[in-house]
């Protein structure tokens, strides 16, 4: 669609939307704008609204829990709760590794334990192994009530950059 | 934000867009447009243009590769296949199940074995076991010139439908 | 313990021995006698009675059900089950590559879906992916009525041989 | 075998054996013994001269490194590192347990990022999450000089004792 006809849609949902979808939009709208602004690296990243830091040997990035990421029964997608578990435990590890090396997902193993409801989701995640060629690494994702809905390790496997 | 905030946000976004944010902006609201139009269950099916179907035993979803769904490297990202490979895999178990019977996952291991990139992304699920509380299926992901980018098992738990 | 100490402790053994106690005893010494005469690589291949081959793509190992690989409840160890898909992606694995590679497990993850029964259980490994530093294989373990009684998938990271 | 074939067999090997063949027959013949006198539950534990115990939340056992666990290159085999994890995460969940509940193990999942060498291994298992259908465990395997070799994580269903 080119400018006018992505305002008319904007204007045809708005119409019959109700609190929830106005939501949605508002969510959509103002990630894509911080893409645009170069605040987010990722269209995920920024429509998901994700907030990563390191601190304490832990990669940790909250999400809010809004409709975008939630199943049909009102519980976060287990998709969604991979994203942000291979998200934090992939930024773990490019922490780690020097700036001329990356790394990609070789595998990912996730127990859900608890659904995934409340205000948001923190992901934490740390390392468990670092080796010349792999990483190994755990992740938890919690409630904002502290539950654990999730628990996952991954192996990344370590490329040169470039 | 309310309707007029809405259309500030849109025009703001679209006065300094490239081609690929208005292709983003369009997938967003065609895909806004379908969920209110009932024509997708949940947010995500429907920004993520999934299409679903069951056939020869297999449940199958469809996705098109496009900038929201790809990391910073523009390769799909880890937890959108992953999305696709619980879809799938959901959608296999769901069809299987009797109308008063629900599933949950309660565990997925994935491996990632290429990247995930080309026109679109195909999922393929089948069934491994099925069991009195648990069944447990296979799912892989393919690109579009036929290439394994991921292969996947999950546990779901049978529930009672409320 | 010296030769004279083993001969004095397997007639303390034998002089009280039930049947079960007897097979147990002969399944492990016709074993030790088999690996000693150089027709196993391994005590465990052995001790097993495992025998492989590679046809048709698959690697399969056969080994009998005894008591000697029995949990407390009669049924075949997990772990058991484990060591014989291990075995037989890690044969499939060295069958494919040439003979200045090998190959180290990285990873294994095994669906347990019925309990490990009957005479016999045989492994069938296949190939997922075939890289160029890793590989992905498929293992199934059935019981001799056919029953499948666990799905794996392992990953294998690919060295050169000293 | 009868008593009389089982001594022919074993003056067999022993008249031919090297030192670790007789330390082989040593650990089958002495844990056998265990076996026989009840001081064990089940052949594995005894033939691999299993220790465990419950202390401060974790449920550990430590077996010797020796021959008959490991590989034609003189490494822990894979399958042994996973029955002491098995073991291990099972021995957990059973002492969690009340009285009348038993658990089978339905996954694992095991990373092995070092080596299984030196003069043992121990592994630890903690919870990570107790349901009311299922439990969650972690498990870890150390050599003797701390190395972590392999990282698990396991489900176990509980069923009502019989």
């Amino acid at each position: 669609m080119n400018k006018e006809e992505l305002v008319n849609t904007l204007n045809e949902i708005t119409q019959n939307a109700n609190q929830e979808e106005l939501d949605v939009l508002t969510l959509l709208l103002s990630g894509l704008k911080k893409k645009q602004h170069n605040e987010k690296k990722s269209y995920i990243g920024s429509l998901l609204h994700a907030e990563g830091e390191y601190k304490d040997d832990l990669f940790s990035i909250t999400i809010p829990n809004t409709p975008i990421i939630q199943n049909a029964l009102n519980i976060v997608h287990g998709g969604i709760t991979a994203t942000l578990l291979d998200s934090a435990m992939g930024g773990l590890v490019h922490h780690i590794l020097p700036p001329d090396k990356a790394a990609v997902t070789t595998e990912i193993k996730i127990n859900y334990v608890a659904p995934g409801v409340g205000k948001e989701l923190t992901c934490k995640a740390n390392l468990i192994h670092k080796g010349n060629k792999t990483i190994v690494t755990e992740g938890k994702v919690y409630r904002d009530d502290g539950t654990l809905i999730a628990h996952s390790t991954a192996s990344f496997f370590i490329i040169n950059r470039g």
